[in-house]
């Protein structure tokens, strides 16, 4: 490991944090510290010169009027208050040693060249003692192992995925649609307009860190190309690119955002595609990939089974798959008699895509036996499954991935995450429902098992494109041993 | 109105139903029973010559060995039995002067050429006895007005939206994706193979229905083209229409699902656009254009102003507008400076797309004054708002546009109808959240004012690129009054 990991990972390590800009009044400060009380992070301090003596807690925190008077090590600071303060606060952390300060102040280069003269000062400031700086204009660290975050409430379970942001309220929502999901977290970061450390030394981070098993990010353009193409080739572990600022409206507003340069938008698809980077344009695609790309199934074929119980949707994602570049599967002969076996004779089809029409809803075994004989079927390399809802016949499903490991796709056309919690009595008659709390858990024992759920067929299809392409691409020697 | 519309009206207002296929040991059959006894359709008489006299009923309905039996008029026959019977119940329902029989049965035209010779046999039978016949393999008619269901559980509350299907299971699958969105039907119809009625006859049908407001489709292709092109020059409701069988693989896999003939994907696309038919490619997205088309507000500009608390989903919305043909409006100076007291200073914007920061996560006023500011500017003709999540704010909304009504398209980041009923306690604490129950009754008040919520930007700007092209296409000349 390199000098900027251990810098990096001893930042995401820091044991103690001053956290400055939180009042008796409330305000965005507050809400920072609040995340790291509900991380349980031990050392807290809050820095504020104004409280007088008597005062000697907010939320629970001590407050000191300076570092100084804390009088023990502090390894990090988190900086909330108004701009104007923050060249004094990092002056302050510089001289007492600390190790970083994330700067959460808005109002620099994203405001115009006033704002980029004062950046330059903070940077310069933060060389001269050695220490690094996140932001200005971000949220900062999540990193559950350690107890650093950035917004209250998020899970406290570490998990697979690396997570790099340019906007910071991205961070956030996509914190908060991952809980719904079951997918946690190992880092995530947001890093704002990135006056000394940016999105590749994040990059680099990320792919040497051995918590993080899948690196996404939200990003609007980067400063250092080459080095950002570099990192493309050498890191191994999926990278989830949402690139924003894709029009010439959208690329305008990126500018007044975080001031970044888009650049041009076939340029940005062409090294992606080059890289076998997934790029995405969509938090709800996000969460889609994210989940393909938990656990992974390797694959070098691209013919897809398609198993429906309705028959529209089997038609559909038949347009689906072919317009993502794959290939409906052959079944072999023997594949199709047994199915004729169990198939009911009408209203079904034997031959891809699988109709097992109507009465598949209520025939738990015949659903069983067509997962489990087409999923064996040496002629289909991926499967897309698309159910009406969840159903407790998922386990099926769990038990066909250990014994025969294939990427497997399903499509939740009602949604998964309300389930029959907010149906009426008599729906939650007819079908064999799943809590909505138990959810989140489902997801994550299946995204284990490198099977993925989507809202719909598209998007399914676009994940098992990008699984193929993934392990298929060819500038990575070693992926295809 | 003509005849075929108040034949088929006929039908939908039947008073009493007879259905084959019913047995002791359960089925498809005691399912469509299940259907009309949760509507509380009133008479509902099984017919079944293999029960021993002694059994008089069976679910609670009344059973026969014969229509004759019954001794009492009979409108409707639901036919659930092996293909063989289907003969020889249209000849019974024929002879005893039915209006029509709905062939759920499925084994005819689709399975090939003596399936064919079967339906066209049916069709000279049901013709000699002047009744009419839906299907064969389709679900049938769902109509909470008068009791009339094709599925259990489907709502009783009557609703605006009439839903023509060629795939059974989807007819059932948006019921009920629809009771998680509050939305009901008028009519739905599920027609299958449509030896007799079929697609253009129900779009004709619903075109003239005055308790139909807008027409959703699902679909993989129709016979009679010309027809077909002059339903949608006259029609002026809103028409969505999911057709698939777009690739050549989802082609084959139509022809085998219904018989269907896809035809090329290009002539589909021009005859769409050219009479404002709104296309659709998977449930989620009808589900986003079902809700935009409920009741949209009339609007002949494509100026949208983007409102975002996330910075970056802001950027996001700009490229989803530009890449669906649609403008970033100029706020006014008046507007802009409105904005100035309200927005914070730092982590914001203040042109187009307007970036309210953090901070309106926690500022309820913050928000509400920026929509009003934003919706009342004249160079803004619609708007896109970027939420989080849900939360009682909307009531803000509504409100609007009881004054000023202008296109609104929500988009929620996190799943609406998960809400915060899945999440943690420590969740619930930090947002205003709306229990999942009530969403459904949320979405429909917000419908009814011209407001829809999607799960991403880019189905949001579609929705509004789809309600200008709606009121601006040349070819009917009424709408541009």
């Amino acid at each position: 490991m390199n000098e900027l990991f251990t810098e990096i990972d001893d930042i995401f390590h820091s044991k103690s944090v001053a956290i400055y800009g939180v009042s008796r009044k409330g305000g965005l400060g507050n809400i920072l510290l609040q995340g790291l009380i509900d991380q349980g992070f031990p050392n807290l301090f809050i820095i504020n010169p104004k409280i007088e003596k008597s005062e000697v807690e907010i939320m629970g925190t001590p407050v000191f009027p300076n570092l100084e008077s804390i009088g023990k090590p502090v390894d990090l600071a988190i900086c909330s208050t108004h701009p104007k303060y923050v060249k004094n606060i990092v002056i302050e952390c510089g001289q007492y040693g600390l190790k970083a300060v994330v700067i959460f102040s808005a109002g620099f280069g994203e405001k115009g060249e006033e704002g980029k003269k004062a950046e330059k000062e903070l940077l310069e400031l933060a060389q001269k003692y050695q220490m690094r700086l996140i932001g200005p204009n971000c949220m900062g660290l999540y990193c559950p192992k350690t107890g650093l975050s950035f917004f209250p409430a998020l899970p406290t379970e570490e998990g697979p995925l690396g997570f790099i942001s340019q906007s910071g309220s991205i961070a956030n929502i996509l914190g908060f649609a991952c809980i719904l999901k079951g997918i946690n977290f190992s880092k995530a970061i947001s890093y704002g307009n990135a006056i000394d450390l940016g999105f590749n030394d994040f990059l680099e981070y990320l792919g040497d860190d051995p918590d993080t098993k899948l690196i996404a990010s939200y990003m609007e353009g980067v400063d250092d190309g080459r080095r950002f193409i570099k990192l493309m080739k050498k890191i191994e572990k999926p990278i989830i690119i949402w690139k924003a600022g894709v029009t010439s409206a959208g690329a305008e507003a990126a500018h007044s955002h975080t001031g970044a340069l888009s650049g041009n938008n076939k340029l940005w698809n062409i090294v992606f595609d080059q890289y076998g980077v997934i790029r995405v344009y969509h938090l709800e695609e996000m969460m889609s990939m994210i989940q393909a790309f938990i656990n992974p199934i390797p694959v070098n074929g691209r013919r897809v089974a398609i198993i429906s119980g309705p028959g529209g949707p089997a038609v559909s994602s038949a347009d689906a798959c072919e317009m993502n570049n794959l290939k409906l599967a052959d079944l072999t002969d023997e594949s199709k008699e047994k199915l004729q076996k169990y198939i009911p004779e009408f209203g079904s089809s034997m031959s891809n895509p699988i109709d097992l029409s109507l009465q598949s809803t209520f025939d738990p075994v015949l659903e069983k036996n067509a997962f489990e004989i087409v999923a064996k079927d040496p002629n289909v390399d991926m499967v897309l499954i698309y159910l009406a809802m969840l159903t407790p016949r998922y386990k099926t499903l769990l038990k066909l991935q250990e014994e025969n490991p294939k990427p497997i796709v399903l499509v939740s056309a009602i949604d998964v995450n309300m389930s029959a919690d907010s149906f009426s009595k008599m729906v939650k008659r007819m079908f064999i429902h799943i809590r909505a709390k138990k959810i989140p858990d489902i997801i994550n024992e299946l995204n284990q098992k490198g099977i993925s759920i989507h809202p719909n067929e598209h998007l399914a299809a676009k994940a098992l494109s990008n699984i193929y392409q993934f392990y298929n691409r060819s500038n990575k020697s070693s992926l295809n041993k």
